[in-house]
């Protein structure tokens, strides 16, 4: 393993520090202030303005690799770049680089039509519009993705689609054009794996229908939010189809390590603001005749979270290694490994860090708690640690037991 | 020891059981929608017609011990009571149980003079009006109370008073209409604990301006709120000061005690009902072939939740049982005690059972993520955990070392 | 729930405190001095010293509730008794109240003839003779007890016993005379419960070969130690069994509550002593220019370690009650909670204890390595904390289905 | 940073593991036989065999970087074979490769004179003799070195040492011929750390007194052992002064950090042992009507044992690079941080293990209660786990301070 940033990486990491020192820090107060003055739900002047900047600057699309679209840098070269990004919640997208939009770009590269490209990847690409990835749905379990119900039926030249999703974030945004729709097009077929599809369902289109945004922890996320969508007999065009019909499961793996990677990177961003923040805190207060940072107990928790966050990062460097050098697929249980790790000890870190600010910690003055918010929400994104836990210790079983003998160790209805 | 409810305390339970299952979960949503609707920081229409029912129910001021104008019951009888209430975080306005109103109401039962009793303690233990508590400040530790800043200096037959308070709960509502305020009217007092005094501040007072609300989380609490208060130059009578001078820290270790255990008990009441969720939710999903209530993962969470609710209730009652018994003071490491545990257990199991739930937990559509935040924000009122478990610490240690001795072993300005 | 001790009680508690005063600690040191000098495997003649003193004293039998043969005390008025044995690892011994023997002892006084009481229960209740509980078994995960493989065959008057057992905790002291014997007489019977029984096998009879000595950690635990035994063609009479064939799942679960709720009292004690130690160490030590009893870390460690003893003691007291009150089975859950908590919370709090010795803590001088030894292995005595975890999930499940129904929630073979 | 490893490490780990395979695994149980059978304090027959073997199979010295004595090798090329050999507990020696030899090995090839390294360093480094390091001392709290009291005195040609000092490593065994002792040779010194010095004393020189062995958790850890010394009136030529007097800190400083990167390298085998070792009782044993392995609760311990101990390897991995590329004192945080987190790690992962085995876990069958005890005792060794958080803590502030302020946020007397 080679983590050695290259020279291009250092480059870009000076030149992105720079644009935060002088962009965004600068912003944090006004994007604020942008979402409250209007109806929350409409962009932000400041977002826009900043992306024009980081287009000029040459900070653009970094994230997507092994493609001539991106900026040809791998997943471990994006890692530190990503982290720097994720110091600030709404900086990723000023670099085109923001949740779920690079995932679904990756989709769309990795297995859309040269027409899909041209219609959604190249206008998101330029980041005229966003999208959206409709997977979980309310009624089921969906980190199973077997328990999926919603239905694509074929009629003719279109697909009819129903169902009901929550947590599509970013839906509420107007700029948000396009959604990834996961549903069944095969419910009956014995493989499991094989019964789900994925197809693209353009905004607009009737029977479309976003019923609400849900809150986390009370923060409505606004412009981006989180939405609650009924698909009631939505049509659109059988060339809407990605991939093929069944091979839903196939591009959903494809998704996920990505997406799963980048929110690990921006969360080790955001356990270090904390951390920053709470050395600055406990330096500046004083309780009991000394200052707060004079306290052994203090200073246990500022190494325990320098020792947490660094693992973290070490853990995922890796598992970008891994992705650029082997694959997302035999790299599977690194990624699930940072997929428990990352949101964990930035909840871990976020928390100690509140808890310095004493009842501060809690307001939005510090951000703390709404960073809070965030990384404890990437818990259940992509699936709950509880999930992932599972298949990281049967990948570790696997080790002592042929594959095919696995499944009399294993209770999940995987072996069937 | 005798934890045994008395007859007269079981009836009670039944009522209040009765009560909250006929008039409080059931509009638990109503309550939601009525804040939503008008401006927020309206008192809703149904917490005032709740008020009348419970009033008439004689399920009134069940807080007060020790006085002819309360229900008459001891703490370990409140105790049992008071957790039935806390199931819902608005319920206690129902019963007028809630804080800081019983904290407040207890300083003007104990400290008050009789024209400060018939002033405010009357309306207010009629529930015609809500009181607030301005200590903690923006600028220093508040923990530490010595830190406290504000001043209050005599003036004639008035008190001048200059500062600035914040987590003042409850300032935001229309109805709030008197604040007990700390500060110091005595700040070169080489005793450090003689230099703080507590007065009564009317609302409308001039010089009184409410700020903002602080959001907890991204909760908003309203119409209740906590808010940010500069007081410039506030002019009262001298008659409003409680006690007299320099006797505003005996207040504070008074009005403590009791404040904290009610929010205890309020919190072993908001964890039963996660756990009660938790269990519901993982027997009615499923995951992986089977419902996740069969997963020995859950099971163990379940387990685990169970023995840290029952031991907080149960050292919850001792310290109960102590302030009856031998006083709150005797009873200060068994209130500290609580104090750290029971919002710890309350925050650990909230959150596994906003796991169970999925993204769900983490929205507003169980509850779970607003009781997380008021939970979490407990580890701060009244004192973070550090400061308490400093003190339990020293308490400990003080079996071994003689009274006078423990300075040379501690390393706070308290021994100067 | 009533914990106040009685007269009797604090009567018994003063005595009981002056005799560990005057006569057990005192004689630590000489009770290891007295195992180092011989074989390790013979009686010390402290203890048996000891037993006259404490017999002498009325501190004798105080564990048989319900029963003429005991001190006629009651699990409640027996627990602070027993805690304060449990401050030294071999102190219950002197008291004629220490594991298995009162396991035993209650077995033969609930299930035995009155020919096997009076062969069996009567010298052991004069701490004539001691006995052995033979159940684990090597080659099968026991905490299941219906994997027990032991066989146990009628033969004309006799019955025939096989099988190898480990763990039988005093096997190895001379004065053990008695084992009694789980085995399966009936391993076709359909009712998995109704095929193990419960048969009284003298030491001396043919057939039983000792293996050898188990560890823990590194402590032999002489001279009592735990043997692995190998049960060759043993043959007893049939007069031997207890209670009646197929019933030794029904003595089972009569015998583990009072024996798991004997573990968890002297625990109690266990831990007090740590935090005892931890507190004079960390008031006698000084780095890097203050005690170490100044640090907070120190403190807040005392301080969980006072909430977390605090809390599994009440746990514990209301274990008792129950069991008083309501009797074992009824009692399960809590027999339950408390044995995963006093275990977990010994070994914490035994932990924190030997870190502030330094290395010191790990040595046999303090005490503390051993007593952590014992406290861990308490975690797998009678049932490994994952078994307990279970039970106690799926018993609060079961307030939320119907019990029949419980089955298709749980993913045991139980349910078939 | 570039962790990969070079064709020569991966051949050196080939060969090692083949090795180990052959010589080491086969034999772990004639090991333990081989020390029960004699006096226990006699090296074993099996060790020097396979020394031989290891000699000749060229896997000898491989610890010694920036040396031609050593294989040449860097930090970050032996943790992945040092890691190896720590799985075992007793196989670094047939490496020679085992503490405390590795680390005072390292003290005379970079502060020894000529005739100290003929005389010392080269039968060391042949594996003719071991060595100890005797600095630690049993009436003072040894983590702050400042508190040492030993006295060291010059007296014409030769030095007088006078102290006691215990967890003197492997000064039992009757190879070990000779001794780093660290004591003041100018306590009056105003500079606390130019007191200290350190110096050679042959072990059978007249005033040494090894007064007893001391045990962890039970184990004797024979024939190795841990020795409680008397140093009275002990005589050695001025000449055996390491790098001049008023230098030991400094060499302190020089040697810890090796000794703790080897120590948390071996860490990583053994928890990487015990992790396979549960995964294969997991596998094996059947309870409640499914294997151990098809619990969740089983599956999440793995899964998370996994993460815990590959990011310990990727600290430690960071840290060696360090030491190699920008040095040990540069390095000083990253060394701290390790041993904070290996023998924590490996506590956590070892006492998982124990709880699958069983009542087994916490014998001698399976090798893990040895385990942990060692383990454990690593949080003492070279400081206990507060002193390194607290050095990492101040670090970590450090960033935001500059250097001669950091004392005014400090408590330590090092300010003065």
């Amino acid at each position: 393993m080679d983590f050695e940033y290259s020279q291009k990486v250092k480059d870009l990491q000076a030149r992105l520090n720079a644009f935060m020192d002088q962009h965004v820090y600068p912003n944090e107060k006004k994007f604020l202030e942008q979402v409250a003055e209007g109806d929350r739900w409409q962009p932000t002047a400041i977002i826009e303005e900043l992306k024009l900047k980081a287009k000029e600057a040459g900070l653009w699309n970094l994230f997507l690799p092994e493609s001539s679209r991106g900026a040809g840098l791998t997943n471990l070269e994006y890692a530190p770049l990503c982290e720097i990004m994720g110091r600030v919640l709404w900086a990723p997208e000023v670099f085109n680089c923001s949740a779920p939009d690079t995932g679904n770009m990756e989709v769309l590269e990795r297995y859309g039509t040269e027409e899909q490209k041209k219609r959604w990847l190249e206008p998101l690409l330029r980041g005229e519009i966003r999208s959206a990835f409709a997977m979980t749905e309310p009624n089921v379990a969906s980190s199973d993705a077997t328990n999926i119900s919603s239905s694509i039926v074929r009629d003719g030249d279109e697909y009819v689609i129903n169902g009901r999703k929550w947590w599509t974030s970013g839906a509420n945004d107007p700029r948000c054009k396009i959604f990834i729709f996961m549903g069944k097009t095969d419910p009956d077929n014995p493989s499991r794996h094989s019964q789900q599809s994925m197809i693209l369902v353009p905004r607009d289109t009737p029977g479309v229908k976003i019923l609400r945004h849900l809150p986390v922890f009370g923060y409505d996320d606004a412009p981006h939010g989180h939405a609650e969508i009924l698909f009631d007999n939505v049509r659109v065009p059988a060339s809407n189809m990605l991939l093929g019909e069944g091979r839903g499961f196939e591009i959903a793996q494809g998704r996920l390590g990505p997406g799963r990677i980048h929110h690990c990177m921006r969360l080790i961003g955001l356990a270090e603001r904390a951390l920053e923040k709470m050395c600055q805190r406990a330096l500046g207060r004083v309780a009991f005749g000394k200052p707060v940072a004079a306290q052994t107990v203090t200073l246990e928790r500022i190494a325990e979270a320098r020792i947490q966050i660094d693992s973290a990062r070490l853990l995922t460097l890796k598992a970008a290694y891994m992705m650029d050098t082997v694959g997302n697929k035999v790299a599977a249980k690194e990624i699930a490994m940072i997929k428990v790790a990352a949101p964990n000890m930035a909840c871990q870190v976020i928390d100690w860090a509140m808890q310095v600010h004493g009842a501060g910690g809690v307001s939005d003055d510090f951000g703390l708690a709404y960073a809070y918010a965030m990384a404890r929400t990437l818990r259940f994104a992509d699936g709950p640690d509880e999930v992932h836990r599972n298949a990281i210790g049967k990948m570790e079983l696997g080790r002592y037991v042929p594959k095919d003998a696995m499944a009399a160790y294993t209770s999940s209805r995987a072996r069937k």
